[in-house]
């Protein structure tokens, strides 16, 4: 899990929600971190922390000077959230943050993405055999999206503008269908939850291997190596050299 | 070539751009056409005509009642078309009008999305072989986006869309990855337009072909039965009953 303080900087946008959260738990000391957050932090940051909106313009290409490598979180994280928010934050955001990114030269950047961008590959057929072990179906990042909802559409979005910065700059760009994230333990009571469960220790590796693995342009599954599943984490394995530890049946 | 007017409705959205005055031009008899554009008619149109600007969700709204099939065309063509642009008028003006579509009951739904939309698959290695007669190259609509531009970017997630809405509502929808339309003969001296050529013969059967097959969520490319290709038509064989009659080397 020890990182390579490179003496290089790491912007990490939306810091302050869940995902960040269980990152800088586990990486604050591994990586020189920008942090970057629409809101204010709440009492002294460990880290450079900057207040800026993904939406703007000029904010973002101040806060990528000098900056390397890019986790890109910020966004609307409702999967309820309404299409003029997404289509603002989500869309308009990560094109922001994407483009500002291959202008500075940085080098990876990663791409948190969403289980909800392939959601509707839940069909009343597959369900909820999908979610149990010993059921087949496996998506494994080379299918169309296939979004539940408007965020999810937002993501897919996301995903294709990663590709089309990397396939006309070279930036290394990797988008990660980040499962359901809990600390602690799998969700209790929710199948779902359970297959695409991910722990807060392997989101931490899974992000570090983003951040040090050399790739060109990749989709991937964040979810841990849970019994029950359907998403594989084959491409991860052997992309990024994603070794997850956990997985929810033994919870 | 013959359409089959029922008494139904429908709404040819970017009427007086390329593919409208394609489609038109052969099937202005064969249904009963409502068209939207935001230029005024130039002249005294042949159809039902409304000027409206496809981001204006109330006036989408409006011009969806009793319809019940949409071509949607409108949007920035310019492949260098600005983000900001394509934003608002390919993405989130394709939004208002998919959803208006699927909320006024609309059975099937004809989107024109566009070989800018993978574009970056023709790569340094690829390229200029993968135009040429006898490359065995084929895109066939189940790969993933890889756009040459925003434009292509804004196509993407115009299908992506598409797809959510065809999942939660069930209705009909179509996406064709339009290639190189131009009248009366290929173009000259360009492989790569003779490769993607679409004849307006064949535009037009192929958007008949979408109004009429039977069909729940579709890729295709539009382009003639060209020698030179490297986009499969075989979807839009089976799925569509597509028989193209032109074929830019006899030309």
């Amino acid at each position: 899990m020890a990182g390579r303080l490179r003496g290089s900087k790491v912007l990490l946008t939306g810091a302050s929600g869940r995902v960040g959260e269980a990152i800088l738990r586990r990486l604050g000391e591994a990586y020189d971190w920008r942090l970057l957050d629409r809101e204010p932090p709440t009492g002294e940051p460990d880290h450079e922390y900057v207040v800026a909106d993904v939406t703007d313009e000029e904010a973002v290409r101040e806060a990528m000077a000098g900056v390397d490598r890019v986790i890109h979180l910020a966004g609307d994280p409702r999967p309820e959230a309404p299409w003029d928010s997404v289509l603002a934050n989500n869309i308009d955001g990560t094109r922001t943050v994407v483009a500002a990114a291959a202008e500075a030269g940085v080098e990876k950047f990663v791409f948190a993405s969403s289980n909800h961008a392939v959601g509707a590959y839940e069909t009343d057929e597959r369900v909820p055999d999908l979610y149990r072990t010993g059921d087949e179906f496996r998506l494994d990042g080379t299918e169309l999206p296939r979004p539940s909802n408007l965020y999810g559409v937002s993501k897919a979005a996301g995903e294709t503008l990663c590709r089309y910065y990397h396939d006309t700059t070279g930036m290394s760009a990797v988008c990660v269908r980040i499962g359901n994230l809990t600390a602690e333990h799998p969700p209790v009571e929710y199948e779902r939850g359970q297959a695409m469960w991910l722990s807060h220790r392997d989101c931490a590796h899974l992000f570090e291997r983003c951040l040090e693995a050399d790739y060109e342009y990749e989709i991937v599954y964040g979810i841990s190596d849970n019994d029950r599943k359907y998403y594989s984490i084959e491409r991860a394995r052997e992309a990024l050299g994603y070794e997850p530890a956990d997985n929810s049946v033994e919870f």
